[in-house]
């Protein structure tokens, strides 16, 4: 048993779409989420500018005292390596190899697609993951760099004129390359499911990362024996970097529910 | 006289429109710019982080002896106060007062639109400006905030539809405010002027407001007697907060020629 909480990371408010999932399965857990709102996206920056804010990130969770640390980043999961990990303390994952295990068992074709932030296509961590897994899996990898603002904007109706365009091009590859599995490798993607889903003819499977890696997380918790022993429902501590004013709007379409919590702001530079 | 620089920040690389209007205006000077790529965009930033983020950009700027400060970010310029430029101890202009001056100039009923980023537009800052010099005139401002992953990701040719789309969507309160002058109050505007100018039925007269400050500068420099006494072509510097990799490519599209000076990447956070 361990009652700590469970520290969850995003360079924005993406992330909870995790902890939505991780509520449903871990209804006891406490959760400490931080959202790096004052510096999102991380998606369009050089590699070694997101490692410095992920190690910013989780070092805010460990002074926390979690006992695991979930990076539910897309872009954040692609450049953290195990060396920058290694020394936590306590277990970690990100959304990558959670995805590719879920996106191997699917694909019987082992054709399989990766759409992502520019950072996390040109990556290629999803590729060295699936390879891993299964070595005779060919992985293709799409950057649909307009995605995140397109959802942020609320242009994400399924019969979006624009969206669809976009989706259009930024699939095209994905078609051409006869996938018959999908890993929506940025949070936000799932927010436009209905509209990927329909431009892949209902044909190919959508891997959800966030969702995977709080399955990753249920099954460790248990493994280990970490779950918490409470029989409350658990609470969420939420952090950002920004003004906390917008938070709550924005979060309620990635949590699903209403989040009634304090919303603090706090400043990583100054940790 | 003044030999040393002249300072100019943005929150990327869009401020660069107003060093290429610099260069042609003052070619004898030399410009020392700073692009916080590593924290790009501000305009989605609450107020308070926005003006966190500009102070460490003069104080950066403030430290390489600059005789004047420019703020080419429309964003970082609707945020900055007085209070926050009074003890630089140089010349400091942002671009909303010198574009505020250009549209009055320019308006004749009175009726003038902004456009620009959620910050900029929820800032009210160009209709105080406006009012400031025009007591009677009206500000009707409209927030943009996908036209700048749309020119960065390249959706910028005249016939592409997927901008015109959202520029349809954009424009339509500043069409039906029936303004006869619209502030592109974003470095990034100018660059899908014919997208803007055919959707306004080439009626409305366009402000460049990163033009408009590098001829404030300009007038500035003449006037105070600032200008550098050298008779050869000024130099640029150039500092960034991501890698600096992509530099060159983006750089080129907003100065409208090739960088090969030096782009030195730094760290605000240590200063």
């Amino acid at each position: 048993m361990d009652n700590r909480a469970i520290g969850v990371f995003d360079s924005g408010l993406g992330g909870l779409t995790t902890v939505k999932e991780l509520r449903r399965l871990l209804p006891y857990e406490n959760i400490v989420y931080l959202g790096d709102t004052g510096r999102v996206p991380y998606g369009t920056r050089g590699r070694e500018t997101i490692q410095k804010y992920a190690m910013q990130d989780m070092a805010f969770l460990q002074s926390h005292n979690v006992k695991m640390i979930i990076a539910a980043c897309g872009t954040a999961s692609s450049a953290i390596t195990s060396e920058m990990t290694s020394h936590l303390g306590v277990p970690f994952s990100g959304v990558v190899l959670p995805a590719a295990q879920a996106a191997c068992a699917s694909s019987i074709s082992g054709r399989i697609g990766v759409i992502g932030t520019t950072a996390t296509v040109r990556s290629g961590a999803y590729g060295r993951a699936v390879r891993g897994i299964n070595p005779d899996a060919r992985v293709f990898g799409s950057a649909c760099p307009l995605f995140v603002p397109l959802v942020e904007n609320g242009f994400i109706q399924p019969d979006n004129e624009i969206t669809i365009k976009v989706a259009r091009i930024y699939l095209e590859p994905i078609i051409k390359f006869e996938t018959d599995t999908l890993i929506l490798g940025c949070t936000h993607y799932p927010i436009i499911y209905d509209i990927l889903n329909q431009l892949l003819d209902y044909k190919v499977t959508l891997i959800d990362p966030g969702k995977e890696v709080a399955r990753w997380a249920h099954s460790y918790l248990i493994s280990e024996d970490m779950l918490s022993s409470s029989q409350q429902k658990g609470g969420c501590e939420f952090f950002v970097t920004d003004a906390p004013d917008s938070f709550s709007s924005t979060a309620d379409i990635f949590l699903g529910e209403h989040v009634d919590s304090q919303v603090t702001q706090i400043d990583l530079e100054a940790i």
